[in-house]
């Protein structure tokens, strides 16, 4: 049989179709069956606008019943599911949108005046529906309407392969334009098996979407959440005092998110004190937080805190940071220290860190390669753009760009971009090292660290600093901070003072702007 | 990446390499590494004697570490294992080893005397090899002499493609010849993820192999629990006693067996009421125990019962009897009725049951179809069999010859074998069912129903039975007995009484030969 998404829904269907499967973002309650039916109009309703096989529908829309509908509805009819980030700018989605020939988008009714001023320049967009528009206008179609006047019957199927694409994916790119990651049924299937097994999901568990699921489809979460039966909250802004709401009156088990928008929903804990009586698992991804953060969650909170890794070439985790039995009996700091770790290979894949001859680097936790992962989450490739597969996947893995160490006990720990890292007196110098201890100096806000040329070493630390609001420092100062806390060689020589750094849409410093602001100071 | 059994030892290794990987029979420990350079050596020995790509090789052994390195070592070279249950007699070694047309033999010293009278007699067989022989003797070579010859370093592996077969099991058979099942690496994988995530299988357990490695791959324990570094306990009999000990002294968390041998356990437990502070699953296929005594497990002695259904041709989990999220709420006696049930389909296995038309039968836990299941742990087909095969998996849906029944929760019981079904007047009846009935009778040892050719409504139950010692009993009172208990359609209409009833090598008992029997009466 093949490795095909739809099973997921069905199982749900089969087995739990009586249960709330989605509460909605007005607190409405669907049960997969209902969910089920809805998802059938929407593949008659794709069927009727001539959506076949291999095409591609773009949603534009935060966490909402009609975005986790679309998965299913669209891999009904044997359609790839093209997400689009919420915090990109019009012409982005202009871009995006002729680049992968949609032929359909939804959008979030919140979302339309980010399409509205560009809809004369999509060259292959012929239909535009529209969450939560009440009734059809200026062609733009209400979803609610047109939803309803199909059929919720079985879907006729069509047939799929494993190798199918199900999921294109375009990646925000801190430079260039985005590219677009294709993910086929048998990569989200199999990274969805290994991680229900690894994040302990069950039918028990209640799942609120906080992560966005146009971001690598929310982690895969559509997928393994909704094979197991869970109930999903969705959720469609990032606001603590709503979130913790929620989770304490749907009796919310885990949510995935990032590490900032964690910090806020502990900030806003610790201020209400809620009363949360069930065992809470938050995933993590991204920069990890500091140890007294998880810390704080972890005891003080009681939830528990499971970092991974990953990236939307690889569907997209491929490192957890669990402590395992080899772990045993380490002390309460060590835990931590392990906590904030980047991970141990997940079951299915392989992870390695390799040289610039493609050699493991000794595992010591301290010399610096390239992350690279084989397994079967590993994308088909990029759309449309095969120099760039090939320069991506090679011999059968994948090139991360991700720099990082690995110890005597395989736990691997990101460092840097490799685009990012400074080579200086032939050692490799990772930035966010250097980052992470300027930011323990109260006086700085903000800071980027990039390689600046240097006569004797080739490449020296330069660091450009935002100051928090009220504050001093001296260049000498952060210097001599640096030193404290770091060897030498990979300490600052040059200290700038910006007034705001340069940020991509979803909040990334972009290192490629920022050392152009500095060669042209 | 193809899914390629020989990925979940690399994983231990990896990850796991300083840690006990197999406390053998005689309590000896090996770490993974060790294992590791074990199966190195095993796959250097295997090529040395021109085992290639796709040559079987076949074992003759109870659950060792010979046993268990043998799946990998085999894996490295591109071989199949072919595992023969240690219950057969020695024309039966003859059969499979000359139809497998299996290169070279393994064999357990304990085991010697089943293939020395045949040795003549096989085909294809060139080399014998023996774990436990001190020196070669009579062209039996010793296992350990022999593997210490070999290199421990790595092997350079055979590619393999994920539909190449791993392993080839011969179903007993209640009739006719054995037939060779085919499992592929990516069936046995996709089984692994599956199965691990139901079963909670984590780097925590410590298992015990009970179940007889042979039987299906121990339903491919070797498999998930080695990906997830899981520290093994081989045990070589069924010894109650022994069992209790060394749950007791490894900390043993989960044990796999048929329930006979649970229940030889418990008596044994409630007799000696050892001191074991760890939780313990216990995992169980075959015909349900009653309920009393899942009870008597879960609340007396505090282990849990996890009962499972499958058979070879599916790798061969496919059915998991746990209470799911909507039981919730459910009784203490209602708990104890969901345990009994045979289960519910597992993620990425879909199960019906269907009438003689291949339509579903309603879901009301009575009507009466056959099991069909389809899914990625579905055989590759019956070796050299091609009818056969062509027979059993039709539409890609693999016919189990199970009857069984589905309730409104999609939860399914297993009736009946499809060859022993009874239909009276147009009713299914299961010959279980009425079993069950008459096993509550104080004077009956053991029983089988057969259908008995009837005038008026088809067919008639004929229920064969073997009084205690020292017990007396009537047919009528037999009669009478049963329906009190059951339906009057159900109920037999002719007892016979015998001494012993005809059994296969495993215990099950032939309802073909007790229906030649009974023909002869």
């Amino acid at each position: 049989m093949s490795l095909v998404l739809t099973q997921f829904l069905d199982r749900a269907v089969h087995l739990y179709g009586k249960k709330p499967a989605i509460i909605d973002e007005q607190g409405k309650r669907y049960t997969y069956e209902a969910v089920n039916e809805r998802v059938n109009s929407l593949s008659f309703g794709l069927d009727s606008l001539g959506v076949e096989k291999g095409d591609r529908v773009a949603y534009l829309a935060p966490n909402t019943l009609g975005m986790y509908e679309g998965f299913y509805g669209i891999f009904q009819v044997g359609g790839i599911m093209v997400s689009l980030n919420t915090r990109l700018k019009p012409r982005d989605y202009v871009y995006i949108l002729n680049h992968s020939e949609s032929k359909v988008l939804f959008v979030d009714y919140d979302l339309l005046e980010l399409i509205q001023p560009v809809r004369e320049q999509l060259a292959t967009v012929k239909t535009i529906i529209v969450h939560g528009l009440k009734e059809d206008k200026e062609g733009f179609i209400s979803y609610d309407r047109w939803l309803s006047s199909f059929p919720t019957t079985d879907f006729p199927r069509v047939e799929l392969q494993e190798d199918d694409v199900s999921t294109l994916l375009y990646t925000s790119g801190t430079t260039g334009n985005p590219k677009g990651v294709m993910l086929t049924h048998r990569n989200n299937y199999l990274h969805a098996l290994s991680t229900m097994h690894h994040l302990r999901v069950n039918d028990r568990d209640v799942l609120m979407h906080i992560l966005p699921m146009f971001h690598v489809n929310g982690w895969g979460s559509p997928f393994y959440y909704t094979a197991n039966g869970t109930t999903q909250i969705m959720q469609k802004t990032i606001e603590p005092k709503e979130i913790l709401k929620k989770v304490e009156k749907y009796g919310v088990t885990v949510m995935h998110m990032a590490p900032t928008v964690l910090q806020s929903i502990m900030d806003q804990y610790m201020k209400v004190n809620p009363q949360i009586d069930q065992n809470v698992r938050i995933i993590v991804a991204g920069s990890a937080p500091p140890k007294a953060f998880i810390k704080q969650l972890e005891e003080e909170i009681g939830w528990e805190f499971y970092q991974v890794y990953g990236m939307t070439e690889t569907s997209p985790l491929s490192l957890a940071s669990y402590i395992s039995s080899e772990d045993e009996g380490v002390s309460n700091d060590g835990y931590y220290t392990l906590k904030v770790k980047t991970g141990l290979e997940m079951i299915g894949t392989a992870v390695r860190v390799v040289d610039e001859f493609g050699n493991d680097v000794a595992k010591n936790g301290k010399e610096i390669g390239e992350v690279i992962v084989k397994g079967p989450g590993v994308m088909k490739g990029y759309w449309k753009d095969e120099a760039a597969t090939n320069a991506t996947i090679i011999n059968g893995w994948l090139h991360t760009g991700d720099m990082g160490t690995i110890d005597e006990n395989r736990r691997i720990q990101i460092v840097d971009r490799k685009k990012d890292i400074i080579i200086s007196g032939g050692e490799n110098i990772s930035t966010i090292e250097i980052e992470n201890r300027i930011y323990d100096h109260s006086s700085v806000k903000e800071v980027a660290v990039i390689a600046a040329p240097h006569e004797k070493w080739g490449e020296t630390p330069h660091a450009i600093i935002v100051v928090r609001e009220g504050q001093e420092v001296t260049e000498q100062e952060i210097i001599d901070f640096t030193r404290e806390g770091l060897a030498h060689f990979k300490c600052p020589t040059i200290v700038t003072f910006m007034e705001e750094l340069p940020k991509t849409a979803s909040g990334k410093i972009m290192k490629v702007k920022l050392r152009e602001l500095v060669a042209q100071l």
